[in-house]
């Protein structure tokens, strides 16, 4: 077992969102502590750890001791790793195994894994008795500066991702910037695009930050010691923005979806897979900063400097020379943040802040993307 | 068309849930003012009227008519009738046609039939985009004096009836005495038996109104009359209950369990379907009657004055000779109400008011099952 006693001293968030008020914990080795911190937050004693047959050796066993020496009794279901694993008939699947194992009311899920697991039985949590707590423990870099943080839960169905979900807040997020050693390096790389995302909307200072730990792949050392500063910067952004607008109607939550409109229109013109979401969104992100230079008034040497940054984490930010370039505009269009047809865009005026514009055409966006 | 106009004065409940405002109208001849009472509350334009293959002929058209005439573009969605249809699978086939017809997060749903619909719909609109507003539009006298109001929506699985679900409260609740003209007779003698819950755990006095109502059948004009109170009486009785615990932790919500733990235990001991939910509910209320003389000081008249009430609407007392009376128990001790185990039992000590009393022991339910 790795020993790295300077990392081990946890940072807690505290995260306010509507009635709910929970903790992000961020650290190292914190998967044997799931259960003592639970224990004081949750009657159960019946418990579900929700994993993929990826994560689910490397870290369900101590999940599942550290839960069982608390007292609690866990289960562990394991679900197929990947994006076809968020449907409602796996939702449905998790909860029958849910209720073959007795789970009641007082019982509660732990979401132990990327952003799929962490929808998933999110949502499972959800809608199981009509909701039950659960805890989410992200594995990945992406998700735990991201998709564990806000209540979002979705599982998607043939005609759009994230159709189906929930706004179900957890009761507790336990990011151990550990798990991140055994992630693939382009999977690592993809959670800087959504760090990079909170620097352009609500913080400038981190694309310094986040661009100097780019420098240092080789160097486990001093990359550990900066990952949980960051982590958790990156968390109470999140929790700020969300804390204001918990179910994304008045326009606040909607700057989180920077780089995201055209960034999803990739996704789908791509075909999911081709790229990860971190890279979509890495393209959507120019696009949108290319749009807030003509629309905006960001200056072009902040474009450059949000461009540069993407770069030295080898994020894309120009089209392959075979993308299907044509397919783009349509999916945007088919996309659910356009109400009623209306495009809402998020610019950037000035790195560090963001605001749903109402005056971005289509024509500006098809030019934006022309540049990638 | 049935001309009436002195029911058609429309009485309006004020419901105050959690952070939810909205109005129960109850009255004659509403279906056709929905359309402009959606449109002050609702941006739209789209939605969908969710009806089953039984109320779709008699309602939608004149609802279809009222919110095309407010400026609405509904879609009609027909699900099969009948319990069965409240599982996912059918909450996600209705989904699948909403974004079909391209309903948007602006959109909502129009729940138009009895608990089926009501639920099923309900849910639907829940998990839609992570939540769109819907109307609840009950057309059974128990979906207008009980299940529309509250906010529960769930779907059935094999596991269990209403295991799945979601607390998404309405933004507005058009209960149409009208509708229940063409309801068999049985099925508006159901209605009763929710109506004598909450005159036993809420208002006393109700029991006679009902008592009262059930002495003329045939009056039609008197009957009708007397309608709307005793629905909007009941609406008010349900609200103020759910008022004070949204999301049925608090224990308050509990008391709305009267008759319901044994009545469930019959509903499954028996097959779904031998019994409407209001006559499982009729026996389940008299066990629970005899269970309160036994050990909450329930007096002996008390307890026969409900018997009778029932009795009153022909709704069940006794169980018949032929029913499968050992199978109740086992199904009890399977029902989600037991929190690890342990039973929460509902009584009243007094008409007109009840409790969760923790000590009473499943022999004493079982003592109670066999006086039916």
């Amino acid at each position: 077992m790795h020993v790295n006693p300077a990392a081990d001293a946890a940072q807690s968030v505290e995260i306010r969102i509507g009635a709910a008020r929970y903790e992000a914990v961020v650290g190292s080795n914190l998967l044997t502590t799931i259960g003592e911190r639970a224990a004081v937050l949750i009657r159960g004693p019946r418990c579900a750890i929700i994993v993929d047959n990826n994560t689910a050796n490397l870290f369900s066993a101590s999940v599942q001791r550290s839960l069982q020496t608390a007292g609690f009794e866990p289960i562990i279901i394991t679900i197929p790793s990947g994006e076809n694993s968020k449907s409602l008939e796996q939702a449905g699947a998790v909860c029958a195994q849910m209720a073959a194992a007795e789970l009641d009311r007082t019982s509660f899920v732990v979401a132990l894994g990327g952003g799929v697991v962490g929808d998933l039985a999110g949502f499972a949590a959800a809608i199981y008795h009509r909701g039950i707590p659960h805890v989410q423990v992200p594995t990945t870099l992406l998700a735990q500066v991201d998709s564990s943080i806000g209540g979002k839960t979705a599982v998607n169905t043939p005609a759009g991702k994230n159709l189906l979900g929930a706004v179900h807040q957890p009761v507790l997020v336990i990011a151990d910037i550990e798990t991140l050693q055994t992630l693939p390096p382009r999977e690592l790389k993809q959670g800087f695009a959504e760090i990079v995302k909170h620097a352009v909307i609500a913080d400038a200072s981190l694309l310094e930050v986040a661009q100097a730990s780019s420098l240092r792949p080789g160097d486990n050392a001093s990359w550990k010691l900066a990952l949980p500063n960051l982590v958790a910067r990156n968390v109470e952004i999140k929790a700020a923005i969300v804390e204001r607008d918990e179910h994304d109607r008045g326009g606040e939550r909607a700057i989180l979806n920077f780089g995201h409109t055209v960034g999803h229109a990739i996704e789908r013109a791509a075909g999911y897979g081709r790229f990860l979401h971190g890279e979509a969104i890495s393209l959507g992100m120019v696009a949108a900063c290319e749009v807030s230079v003509r629309r905006a008034g960001l200056r072009e040497e902040e474009r450059e400097q949000v461009v540069a940054t993407l770069e030295a984490f080898h994020l894309p930010t120009r089209l392959p020379a075979d993308f299907p370039r044509t397919a783009i505009m349509p999916a945007l269009a088919a996309d659910k943040k356009f109400v009623n047809g209306q495009v809402r865009f998020v610019v950037s005026s000035r790195l560090g802040s963001a605001r749903v514009a109402d005056d971005v055409t289509m024509q500006d966006i098809a030019a934006a993307i022309d540049t990638l």
